[in-house]
C-alpha cells in the first residue's frame, strides 16, 4: 500500500459525505501505522466533527498506543482556525501524529496553506498534492463558492438518445435511459442544494423533484420552478408535498398577488425576478439564489430552460446521459430548444471530458470553458 | 506469454490486411517455438498466400530447425480445400507443426470444423475458441456474407454533436469531429467494398469519396450515389476523378437516357432501381449491389439517407462519432431526417455496444438486433 492507495481510501470515505455537508466540503481521512489502517472517518454534516477528528478518535478507540508517529491522510488541508469546531491542526498535533499527507490545499485563498505551514512549523512531515485533481473534483462546488463567486456552481443534466431526443413526437420518454442512469440522477439531486426546471416540465410531468435513493437517506434539494407567468397549478406536487426543502417559484414582476399569497399559504416561496425579452434573467436569478445560500444547482430541463441556461453562460458542468438508442428521425422532442450559432466554432465545447457507464448508458461529463460563459460568473 | 498473448498478436497481424482481402476475410498467423515467435504473417490480398503459409514460410526462412513440433496460432480455422491456393491444413502438416491454436472456426457452415478435424485426425493437438469473439468481429462482414445473405454487410456511419447535429443552421460543419475521427472515417472507407451517399450530400459537398490515409496505400471503395431523379452534375468529382473503383449512380426508372449515356461515356455506371413511395427501394438496391459483388457497404449520409436506411432495416452496424460539443439549440441540421415512432420502445436500440476514443471524440459502435431489421436481410 502506497500513499496513493491510502489517499484513494480517504477519497472513498469523503464521497460518502457528498450531499450531506453543504455548505461545507466533503472530506475523508485515514490514520495509518506500520502499514495498517488504524482509524478512518469522514465529515458527515455541517456542524458535525471534521474528518480528521473522526479518524483520530476512531484510532484512539481502537489502538491508542499506535497513534504516536502515525500518518494521517486527509483529502483536504486540515483547518487551522476556530470555526464551529476547534482547529484540526491542533487535534493532529495533540494526537502525536508524525506525518500528514494532504490531497489538496484549502481552496479558500485567505487560508490556503495555513494548516500545512502550522503543522510543518511544529515539526511534522507534511506532503501535499497526492491525488489533488481527484480531491478538487470531488469538492468542485465548494471550490467555486469559496473563490468568491456570487453564483452557485451550476450543473446541467441531460438525458437523450444518441441522436439528441428526450422523447418521441408524442412525448413518450419511458424509458430512454437505464434504471442505473435514473438512479444516478437521484444521486445528483441529493448532491445539489437545489434543482431547477421550467414550467413546461412542471405541467407535463407534475414531478415531485425529490431525491430518492434506495437504502440511503437523502437530502431533498430545494426546488426552483421557472414560471414567468405564474401558471403553476396550486395543487402541483412541488407545492403540496411534504419535504424538508422549500419550493421556490420564480416569476416575472407582474403576477396575480392573490395567487402568490395562496401559494405562500401552502408553504411555497415566490421569487420575483428580472425579465429580459420575455424570459427570466437567469444571471440575475443565480445571484438571487446564491443570496438564499444555494451553493450548488442542478438544472434538469426541459429543452428551453437547458438552452437558455447554456446561452446565459451560467453552466459550469454538463452531465449528459446517452442511451445507445436512435430515434432515427427529426420529429422527436429535442434536448435543447432555441436558436443556435451560425458557425461550428461557436458551439459549446466541453473540456475535461470523462465518461462513465451506467447500465447500457454512458454518462459524458464535461466542463464549459469561461469563453462559453461570457457573463454572470466570477463577478 | 500465453495462448491469449500470441493470438492477440495474430489478430494484430490480421487487422493489417483489413480492407485489402475482400471477398476473403483478413487472417493473421504466428508460429511459436520454446516461447519465441519464429514466424508470422497475414493474408494481404485475395489470390495471395494465406496467413498460415506466410507465417510458416517466414519461420522456415528464419529458423527451419525449429519448425518441428512448433505451435501455430491462426485467427481463422485453416482451410482444408483446394481453392486458388492448396489447403493450409496440408501446409501445416507438412511443416511438422505439433499444435494448432485457432480463434474461430470457419463461419461457412459447409466447411466449418473440417480443417480442425483433418488436423486432429493426423495427430496434431488443436485448440479452438481462443479470442473467438474478437476474431469474429474482425471478419464480421465475411461472416455475414458466407452465411448466405443476399445483401452486403451494411455499416452506417454518423458524426454529430452530443445533441445530434451534423451542421449548424447555415450548414457549417467544419469541424465537428477531431482529425483523429476523420482519419478513422477514411479507414472505414478503406475497409468497405462500397460507400453510399444521397444526392443531397453530393450537391452540398461535391465529395471525392476516396479513402485517404497518410502513409498507407488504400483501396478506394466503389461509390454509390442515390439519385432518384438523376440530378447529378456531369462534372461532379465522383464522375470525373481518377479512381480504381467505379461510381454507380442509382436512379429511378424514368430518367433522361441522353444524360445516362453521357455519364456512362465518362466512366460512371448507372443502375436503375425500384422506387417505392417516391424513394429508391433500399432493400432491392442491397440485393442488386450484392449481385455486383459488393460484400460490405458504408453509408455516410446525409440525414434522409441515414434515416431511410435504418427504416428499411438494411443496417447491420452503426459507427457513431460523438464530439464533446453542444449546439444547444434545435435549429441545426439533424443527423437523421424523417418521421419517427410514437413510442420509445420502438426506437432503434444498439446492442453489443463498445466505445473508443478518437482525440476528444468518442466512437460508439453497436449492432442492430434483427427485430429492428424487419425486412430484406437473411432472406
Amino acid at each position: 500500500m502506497t500513499d496513493l492507495d491510502y489517499m484513494a481510501r480517504a477519497l472513498e470515505l469523503a464521497a460518502q459525505g457528498k450531499g450531506y455537508t453543504s455548505p461545507n466540503p466533503c472530506v475523508g481521512a485515514v490514520v495509518v501505522k506500520d502499514g495498517r489502517i488504524i482509524g478512518q472517518g469522514f465529515h458527515s454534516k455541517a456542524g458535525g466533527p471534521h474528518a480528521e477528528v473522526v479518524a483520530i478518535d476512531d484510532a484512539a478507540a481502537r489502538a491508542p498506543e499506535k497513534l504516536a508517529h502515525a500518518t494521517i491522510y486527509v483529502t483536504l488541508e486540515p483547518c487551522n482556525h476556530f470555526g464551529r469546531t476547534p482547529p484540526c491542526t491542533h487535534k493532529i498535533l495533540n494526537a502525536g501524529i508524525g506525518r500528514v499527507v494532504v490531497a489538496c490545499k484549502d481552496p479558500n485563498p485567505n487560508v490556503a496553506g495555513g494548516g500545512i505551514e502550522f503543522l510543518r512549523g511544529k515539526g511534522l512531515e507534511v506532503v501535499s498534492g497526492v491525488m489533488e485533481q481527484e480531491a478538487l473534483t470531488l469538492i468542485e462546488d465548494f471550490v467555486w463558492n469559496v473563490q468568491n463567486h456570487k453564483t452557485p456552481f451550476v450543473t446541467l443534466k441531460c438525458a437523450a438518445t444518441l441522436d439528441g431526443y428526450i422523447a418521441t413526437r408524442t412525448g413518450d420518454s419511458q424509458w430512454i435511459t437505464s434504471s442505473a442512469s435514473r438512479n444516478f440522477g437521484h444521486e445528483l439531486r441529493h448532491q445539489n442544494d437545489a434543482i431547477l426546471i421550467g414550467s413546461g416540465t412542471l405541467h407535463g410531468d407534475d414531478p415531485s423533484l425529490t431525491a430518492r435513493i434506495e437504502g440511503k437517506p437523502t437530502r431533498d434539494p430545494a426546488r426552483i420552478i421557472l414560471d414567468t407567468r405564474l401558471s403553476i397549478q396550486e395543487n402541483a406536487k412541488v407545492v403540496v408535498q411534504n419535504s424538508s426543502a422549500p419550493t421556490i417559484i420564480v416569476t416575472g414582476p407582474e403576477c396575480d398577488p392573490g395567487k402568490i399569497q395562496r401559494l405562500k399559504d401552502k408553504g411555497a416561496q415566490v421569487l420575483k425576478c428580472r425579465v429580459l425579452e420575455n424570459l427570466l434573467d437567469l444571471n440575475d436569478l443565480m445571484i438571487r439564489l446564491k443570496e438564499l445560500s444555494i451553493t450548488s444547482l442542478l438544472i434538469e430541463g426541459g429543452g428551453r430552460v437547458a438552452a437558455s441556461a447554456l446561452a446565459a453562460g451560467i453552466v459550469n458542468k454538463v452531465c449528459y446521459f446517452l442511451a445507445p438508442k436512435i430515434l432515427g428521425a427529426n420529429d422527436g422532442i429535442p434536448v435543447f430548444k432555441g436558436s443556435g450559432p451560425e458557425k461550428i466554432k461557436d458551439v459549446f465545447e466541453l473540456v475535461r471530458v470523462t465518461t462513465r457507464q451506467f447500465g447500457s448508458d454512458m454518462l459524458v461529463t464535461g466542463y464549459l470553458e469561461p469563453r462559453n460563459r461570457p457573463v454572470g460568473n466570477g463577478k
